[in-house]
């Protein structure tokens, strides 16, 4: 038996998300259908975490076991051959029987991307959330400082949550600014929080109220006030899925290599 | 009686084009069923060149006559709202009766993208002509320099071309890298050309040579052999449609301003 570990890139348009759901369209069941195509076993993947619907991934993480004695060199281009255009499995290797995706990874990073102009950018409708005018992306910097460290999230976590402890760190909550076309005064905020795990919505929840905060219609410091609320409904809206991006999953070297 | 004169951006990749055919989903229909709903005109657009199928655009520029009363700075949003996601109006302004989108142009330039690397970038798989291995961008380069200046073009375009002259003029030609991942050793090549105007299938068809001098297939020099060929045959094949983007349009004030 061997343990394969791939990273898969996807674009989430098209489907309802990365987790198996009865008679729905999803990620994990194209990749295990791709498997089963190469190996001629039904395997069970696991992911480092789920994705919603609409989401997409630039480097998720995935497992399964085999008994296949494929080489790993050529696991890479004989999926992507049996796979549509709009995932990509990026990268292969054989890890240790022990390591798990969710329960290995030590730190994620997810990017949610917002697009400010007078027009979206039609190119990258699918990946970014279009806010019509200027958001003050000073006091969004100034607001996602308040979430670096290890906090109570509840505020920024999914009702349905079925979590015992909200409790996460996050190493690190920053902004970076894309400018587009200057004659247009448009640009795109790339929103980045790395931790050691997120919650239900947590990254979504997190920028739909730091677009409040770049609109003016909280203070930068409304976000600290809403983390010790521990209250979901001081947070603002949950922002829309195809801004959301799994940016990077990182494993300690030790579990990984067999 | 006005002109109103628009700049329209558009993912080519649903449509069969710009320019209205018998039966078949083209933007100019898009554009014009728009402009009917909201002027109640049945108005016919003129662009300053059609696009073919697969082919996107950044900056096109269109033109129509309107006995419309609607104010000038309306119209952007107005047919925005009747436009599906993948075509954009960034901008509007009244011009000249005089004003032709396709005879006032004054100067066009097109970009052809080229991914390089193990792999195609998913988000831009409609956008780039995806290449597994690494190009030789110096020899490239090289290449493009002998294209630019006036010259009979007839090696690079279309056997189907009615065109009675083939003699055009390029005022620059030229390659931009952009590395995408560094860690993947893979970049994306972007050729710009900027002429006075361009032939069926030009820019496509110097895409195609090109990547065959990147390959080393040809040396740099064997483009000036073939412009000198005045033969279609000598070239390389043309490239895919979808890597294609019609840039920018230029045109001189005077024609413009009413």
């Amino acid at each position: 038996m061997r343990n394969i570990c791939m990273t898969v890139s996807y674009d989430g348009t098209a489907y309802n998300g990365f987790q198996t759901q009865p008679s729905l369209n999803t990620i994990q069941d194209v990749l295990e259908q791709a498997v089963h195509s190469l190996t001629g076993e039904k395997v069970k993947l696991t992911s480092s975490g789920r994705t919603d619907a609409g989401v997409h991934a630039r480097g998720q993480v995935i497992n399964f076991y085999t008994e296949s004695k494929i080489p790993i060199e050529r696991w890479c281009m004989a999926l992507n051959t049996r796979l549509p255009d709009d995932i990509v499995v990026s990268g292969a290797r054989e890890v240790d029987l022990s390591f798990h995706a969710t329960r290995s990874a030590v730190q994620k990073t997810y990017r949610y991307s917002i697009r400010c102009g007078r027009h979206p950018d039609l190119f990258k409708r699918h990946m970014e959330f279009y806010h019509p005018t200027a958001l003050n992306t000073d006091a969004m910097a100034e607001g996602l400082k308040w979430l670096i460290g290890t906090h109570d999230f509840t505020s920024f976590c999914s009702v349905r949550s079925t979590k015992l402890s909200h409790v996460r760190t996050l190493f690190d909550a920053r902004l970076e600014c894309e400018p587009v076309d200057p004659q247009l005064q448009s640009f795109t905020i790339h929103i980045y929080l790395t931790g050691n795990g997120f919650l239900y919505n947590m990254v979504r929840i997190v920028a739909g109220t730091l677009i409040q905060v770049g609109e003016g219609k909280r203070s930068s410091e409304s976000i600290r006030d809403i983390l010790e609320a521990r209250n979901r409904a001081k947070a603002g809206p949950t922002a829309v899925p195809h801004g959301l991006m799994l940016w990077e999953v990182l494993y300690n070297l030790d579990t990984i290599i067999t």
